[in-house]
Parts: structure tokens; sequence; C-alpha cells
């Protein structure tokens, strides 16, 4: 699983510079703009939260886990529309829980 | 930055099964229930599309990182409630941008 | 302003039971079922938080009222769904307020 | 149920000129700022979406009554920060539908 996301943070990147806003949703969206990039994150986030309580019910992960991939996906569309890449959520998450991701071990201020 | 989602998967799976909600926060949230678990996703989607909207004024991107570690956190606490781990979501973005996670490479359904 | 509530619930539970989903937008929300009228919910509160900064930005409230009408408009929408009308909300409001909406008042609970 | 919003309006008006923070809540929220009314903006859609999942499942509506309430009510706090009082919004309903709160009955832009 691990590089899916700096694979990901490639793609996105290479999208967001060179593709023609007519052939790639990730060029479209950030022609559109980061009030559009936000809709479709606030967007994921009400879907995901459905499909949570509909998979409490019936048992069946598989939206959830499609929805979670989208809010994911189109939070990254944000942060590259910001000069971010996946990287500086995963050296945040780190640093808070004391990961090895982290060359020097920052002591954790808030115990999760 | 590989390995922190799966780090994190353990941390967060360790704590939900062993930690006493008076200790742990993690251990608290899924005490509460998958409804408060929601509660704080839906939180943490708010506080990153204002965090957005701020870094796009002032050009400082600190805040809008660390909504979204915020945010991120939060969904894998609300997976792990439903049993699910870090590798579900990332397996499914894969599977979308047909990236080396997977051993056998998927066609891509939509073109994003 | 007072009886738009009363007059749009009265209009919205006209077009939950007898319109077409070929006609009219309500009617296809109703038919599309309550997770699709959830969704329109959610991404209408999201638009209203995107355009409450651009306001408080811009200072033109113009944008912030629209969004404000649309997430109004669909929770009715989805409290219609569900059976009941804008005088339910608007009861809850009197009563944790000691509105004179209400014949008895009630003791507030809570200080707002 | 007509002057309901009308008299909320003028109580969030009164405590938002006049109360202090250390009695008001309404007070406490401006004092905060806008960010801190759009986090509770958001939360309580939320909610609001967590109780119709709830509701749809056992029938009882309470929840999301209540739940509903508290979104408007946050929201009126948002447009009162900006200047803006409930009239703005039932206006803006009443144009689209074509409603009697309006002296000139504008003609419907899009059917709803």
């Amino acid at each position: 699983m691990t590089d899916v996301l700096r694979e990901l943070g490639a793609v996105l990147e290479q999208r967001k510079n060179s593709a023609s806003p007519d052939e790639s949703y990730v060029a479209k969206l950030h022609h559109k703009g980061l009030n559009r990039i936000l809709e479709k994150v606030g967007e994921e986030c009400t879907e995901t939260l459905i499909a949570a309580k509909d998979a409490e019910r019936s048992g069946d992960n598989n939206e959830l886990i499609a929805e979670t991939a989208d809010l994911w996906f189109h939070s990254l569309v944000m942060l590259s529309h910001q000069g971010e890449g996946p990287e500086a959520v995963l050296n945040e998450l780190a640093r808070r829980f004391d990961l090895s991701g982290l060359e020097e071990k920052a002591r954790r201020t808030k115990d999760y």
C-alpha cells in the first residue's frame, strides 16, 4: 500500500500542470478554481457520512470505502491547488503520532 | 512517507481494542459510537473548508494541512469502527488510478 | 415576511403528493429518496460556508443569502420527506426562545 | 407560526449588540468571529444528516426537528454577523416561489 499516495500525488501534479481541461477531470477542477474543488470536498464528505450510516445498518462497507476514497482524492486535489502534496498531510500525521515516517521523532503534544 | 498510514492504522487498531476510554481519545470515540465519530468527520471537513478559504487569502497553508490531517485521521477512526483499515481506501485509489500499489492492474473505469 | 414559510410548506406538500417526477424538481428529489435529498442539504451547506467566507472578504452578501435560501429550502424538502412541515422547526425555535409563537411559554432550558 | 423568525431575528440583533460575551451564547459566538460561527453551521448540518438517517430507520423525527432548528438558528447567527436578518432569506424564497410575501410578484426563473 505504501507508494499509492506518492504516485497519486505525482499523477495529480502532472494533470494540474499539463492536461487540458477538456481531457482531464482534475485539470477541469483546477480550471474552475478553489471554490469548485471545495464544493466537491464537502459533497464527498456528505456522501461519506450517508454511506457510513448505511454501512452501520447493512454491514456492507463497499460504498463507505469508495466514498472515503473520493473524499481523500478531492482533498488531495485541494492541496495540489494550494501547491501541497500528500506528504504534507502524512508528515503532519507522523509528527502527531510519533511514527517512523519522520527522521526526528517529535514528542506528541496531544494524547490521541 | 510510505509507511505512515500503515503504522497509523496499526496504532488505531490497537487503541480500539485495548485502551480504556479514560486513557485514549480514540478509545473514547469508539466508546461513544459511530454517530460521535461521524460528527467529528463532518466537523473536521468544515474546518478544512474554512482553512482552505483562509489559505487562499493568506497564502499560508499550515492550518489547511493540519485540518486535512484531522479529517483523514477521523475518517480512519470511522473506517476502523467499521472494521476497515487504511489499505481499503488506498487499494481503491490504486485501482482507480492504475497505480503500482496493486499486483494486478485493473483498467480504469473513469478518466480522472 | 410572515407567511412565506407556511406557503412554501404547502407548495412542497402539494408537489410531493401530486406532481410527476418529470415535471417538478421537488417530486424528482422525493422519487430519488432520502439519501439524494440529504446529499443536496450537505451540498448547499458547503456552498453556504464558501459564500460566507467570500462575503466576509467582499462585503457582498447576495450569494450568501441565496445559498442560505437553498439550504433552508432543501432542509424543508428533507422534513417533508419525513412527513414534517416548517412549523415543526418554528415551534421548536419558539419553545427555546420563549417567543410568542407558542400559547404556553415554556421556560428556556438553555441560555442562548 | 408566522412571527417566530421575525421575533428571533430581533432577539439575535439585540444580543449581538448589547449582551456581554460572558452572559450570552450568541454574543460569545459573535465575539469569536465568523469562522467559529461557520464551524457551528457545519457541525449542525452534520448532526442534521445523521439525525435524518436515524429518523429514516426509527420513524421518530424529534431529533431531526431539533437538529434542523439548530441549523437554522446558527445560520441566522451567521447572517446577523454579516448584517442580514431572516427576512433576506424569506424574501429570496418568496421571490423564487412566487409567494405572497412579496408585494410585486416576480416571475419564477427556475421551475422548482
